[in-house]
């Protein structure tokens, strides 16, 4: 005989699932102890229940297959919510487990009563279930696993009653494997066939699977034979970019830059992506940033193959044997000097090692990166999938569990590394290969672009004020010592690139926080010019061609 | 002309609604740049929702009106959720604004775009409500504003789409007055009147607003005249406490003692709580406390004036002018030598102030706080309603931007500490007058003792690691100072009486990390003890009786 949690544990090993990231509570306590009867299951523990979502999304990510979650009532579940939110955009397959009150002691409305299932489906549309029985638990389990790793991946939340847990009679269940994806069908082919045959200016946006190599090697074939533009979705989940691969050329966070992007396609192939669409709705601007006299053909969905389905129209167009073009390999040189944020990406770009996995939350002082980086040797870049920040820091613990042999660097803006700084903790605690970098700039600034964006410029200095953040600064480094990570202060690109290179003859988590000045200071309340200024890092062929079209 | 967002915080401030605790993005930024027009508005900043929320719940607690919130989508109010759910049991007053998307934006399912209805019913079951034209905004808020103040209080969620937000045409609205809450009924009054002429032993349960002075004062006019025994809820929302107060012991935490605490009890009479109920449920163990040979009476309900119900039931009884028993002055003595977390209790204790506000969130460093202030001078007392933590020093914000001129303190366990730590650099930013004490155990003490509740004895090294946080251990002092409040590390009590002295001298926020064992150390896994351990925080002549009962 094994209680549930017992069994549960043993059906999550045995389907694959052997890292568990926990903020756990009294509901929680038999699965904590069933850890200790599944060697095969890495337990890591959180601070905060952010943290153990955005872990989870990043170990998924970069690991091709789910994590487990483990949460505390309907509270923790909110408190992870915001990253599961990144996880379901970005269709990161996650085994999500939310302990709950035994089965029987829901009627009394204790203190931790709420009701899980109406939040979880917010991240979950499509599998929340409770657990009824023990005897049912590891089917449910097991339905769970297949549908958080199905076609598309997803958040499949299971909600775990105690006495469910701790109730006799679990019964392990194994899982089927996972079906092959299915390759695009023939009419969609040919429809993405006869567009890029059409002889009109064609792009193909590229989303989701399609931004690994497989898929992009395809795309680059079609893209030298057909003279098509390739396009990367503005926020991939997963990215495989640098010297030897593909450049693709992403599409912008900014509506206003995105549209003139694809203003002179006639034709958009969809490749497990969707159609751009505004990051906000502004007054008087458009949401669809799609021109109407462009076709889009959709080639595969997130159902479906995307590199099988990219090599079948390759086949169809005689591109098979195409030459792609690949990124040189070329590194931007060391910085010098005051530091900027544009000189920490290019110190990064000139430093990091092949096989690095960048985690990119730097928002506004993250502008340059892309063009930095793109000749750097071969890496990974994780983005800010569903927009809710505080990803970044979890994503980086995450991605060096599922891969401890590469080294993870995180991009982090101020603002957005305090919704999750509670993850510096579980990096010194697992001894992390990760170098988290904190852009210093002491503002919101992407807020006060977005105040303008929005129309509100006649913001006081009430509304300026809560966008600022600069009372106190935030001492990052101290932050970072105190909550176990080496932490060092920087501002200059001379002490920078010292600390960039101790950090990697070093052991541990390092933390290198980059006092700089605000990327858009003096630009951002004319928003034409920091259009132009955000350019450059996109490849130069586009830059130029555009850069005429919008110069007065 | 004015846009929704001006109209709205009009609206607001017309209704007495003067503080919004924000954390504001894209969506909202026409709200954001309304603050400039009303002067009247004091918008406080916070670095995570789940601070700008657990302030709200402070604030209300302590100024008896809702403050504002501003919170950025779905991912944002899931940020938010723990402490709105704290908020919610604790049947606290709430405005919660959440911005959304623009109306016509949300077809295009963007990044942020998620269910955020669905996830506000969590918190909000009485009051949730998209806004969907500037032309209603002002009435739908008046509306939530009405709701949120009710009988009782709540948290009510109003949705502000972008548009409606920007939209030309508001219309300010005015709120009515709150209606007075009404008296028990007659028979209400009869049957609790009955039941204390019954010569049986009765124990009346106060809880929400029956905590305050006018309700306990008239409880103890009963409790002297009609020789019943007066306990306060769990987990109240606010009581008035200390010196020249009427005393009132606490329903314990721990099922197993509550259990007790009720055992010798024929009738209990209701005055604004719920019968108890076990926190969690543990196999074997009844969930409801109450015992079946105890009849339970309601006098009056969470909708009803628990003051006036009090007095009229003193008055069918006689007892109006019985003289209350109250608490005379005792000051616990300093302690000396090495910290303990009962000398830390012992020195807040000997030291607070007139007028304090005490937040306890200190979960088994706090056993003995009760006891050990007792005697204190009168002081208000705010606790953990919802279980959810992370409530401590959020809330701590709030009373403090209620109350400047009260002192605040803090008490908060090391692993709660962690959930909304943020709220440091927002009593640094607003320069508020509040001692934060973290108990570093580095334990999640609570769930050692959890543990061995649930039956789980057997656990192992790797579920033991799941509730010790020790490695590493958190520099809490290192971490105030990196967000701007004075912190300082203690490991004796004097050094502890030293820090407190100083912190009440000096202006602006202080941080105490008081280095202590575990409060369970040692007799964790032994409940009895553990029991008999935490019965001297009872109020002594009901310790002796119940000692009698315990002892073998």
């Amino acid at each position: 005989m094994t209680n549930g949690a017992k069994a549960l544990m043993k059906t999550l090993v045995d389907a694959g699932i052997d890292v568990c990231f926990t903020n756990p509570g009294t509901s929680e306590m038999h699965f904590v102890a069933a850890l200790d009867n599944e060697p095969g299951m890495r337990a890591v523990l959180a601070l905060f229940e952010g943290v153990a979502t955005g872990a989870a999304d990043g170990y998924a990510r970069m690991a091709d297959k789910p994590a487990a979650t483990l949460l505390h009532l309907g509270c923790g579940l909110g408190n992870g919510l915001a990253n599961l939110h990144n996880a379901r955009k970005g269709k990161v397959p996650v085994v999500n487990i939310v302990g709950d009150h035994a089965t029987y002691h829901v009627q009394y409305d204790a203190q931790l009563q709420s009701d899980i299932e109406t939040v979880a489906r917010n991240v979950s549309p499509g599998f929340v279930r409770t657990s009824q029985t023990t005897d049912a638990l590891c089917q449910d389990a097991a339905e769970a696993i297949t549908a958080a790793r199905g076609l598309p991946g997803q958040v499949a939340t299971l909600i775990l009653p105690a006495d469910v847990s701790w109730g006799e009679g679990g019964k392990p269940c194994s899982v089927p494997p996972q079906p092959a994806a299915p390759i695009a069908d023939d009419s969609a082919i040919q429809a993405a066939a006869e567009a890029m045959r059409a002889g009109k200016k064609t792009a193909i946006l590229l989303g989701g699977r399609a931004l690994r190599e497989p898929a992009l090697l395809a795309a680059a074939r079609l893209a030298a034979h057909q003279g098509v533009t390739l396009f990367a979705e503005t926020f991939p989940t997963r990215i495989e970019r640098g010297a030897g691969l593909p450049p693709v050329e992403r599409i912008a966070y900014l509506a206003e830059l995105a549209s003139l992007q694809l203003s002179e396609f006639s034709h958009l192939v969809l490749v497990d992506a969707k159609a751009p669409v505004s990051f906000f709705g502004y007054p008087g601007k458009p949401s669809y940033l799609v021109p109407e006299t462009c076709q889009v053909h959709t080639l595969s969905t997130p159902e479906q193959d995307a590199a099988g389905s990219l090599n079948k129209l390759a086949e169809a167009l005689g591109a098979s044997g195409a030459e792609p073009m690949l990124q040189p390999a070329s590194r931007p040189g060391l910085p010098k000097g005051k530091l900027t944020a544009e000189k920490v990406c290019r110190a990064l770009g000139d430093l990091m090692p092949e096989n690095s996995i960048i985690v990119d939350e730097a928002i506004t002082s993250g502008l340059m990166l892309n063009a930095l980086t793109a000749g750097a040797p071969r890496h990974d870049l994780l983005t800010l999938t569903g927009g809710a920040i505080g990803q970044g820091l979890p994503n980086a613990v995450g991605a060096a569990i599922a891969c401890p042999e590469r080294p993870v660097f995180a991009l982090i803006g101020d603002g957005t590394a305090m919704y999750t700084i509670q993850a510096l903790w579980t990096m010194a605690r697992e001894k992390l290969n990760v170098t988290s970098i904190i852009f210093n700039n002491a503002s919101y600034s992407i807020l006060n672009v977005e105040l303008e964006r929005v129309g509100a410029e006649e913001a006081g200095l009430k509304a300026r004020s809560q966008l600022d953040i600069s009372g106190p600064v935030t001492d990052f480094a101290g932050l970072a010592n105190s909550l176990g990570v080496h932490g060092i202060r920087v501002t200059t690109a001379e002490e920078l690139v010292k600390a960039m290179k101790y950090a990697q003859e070093s052991p541990g988590p390092h933390l290198i926080e980059a006092v700089v000045p605000e990327s858009l200071n003096g630009i951002k309340r004319k928003v034409l010019p920091w259009l132009l200024k955000s350019l450059p890092s996109l490849p130069r062929p586009v830059t130029k061609a555009l850069k005429k079209k919008i110069a007065p």
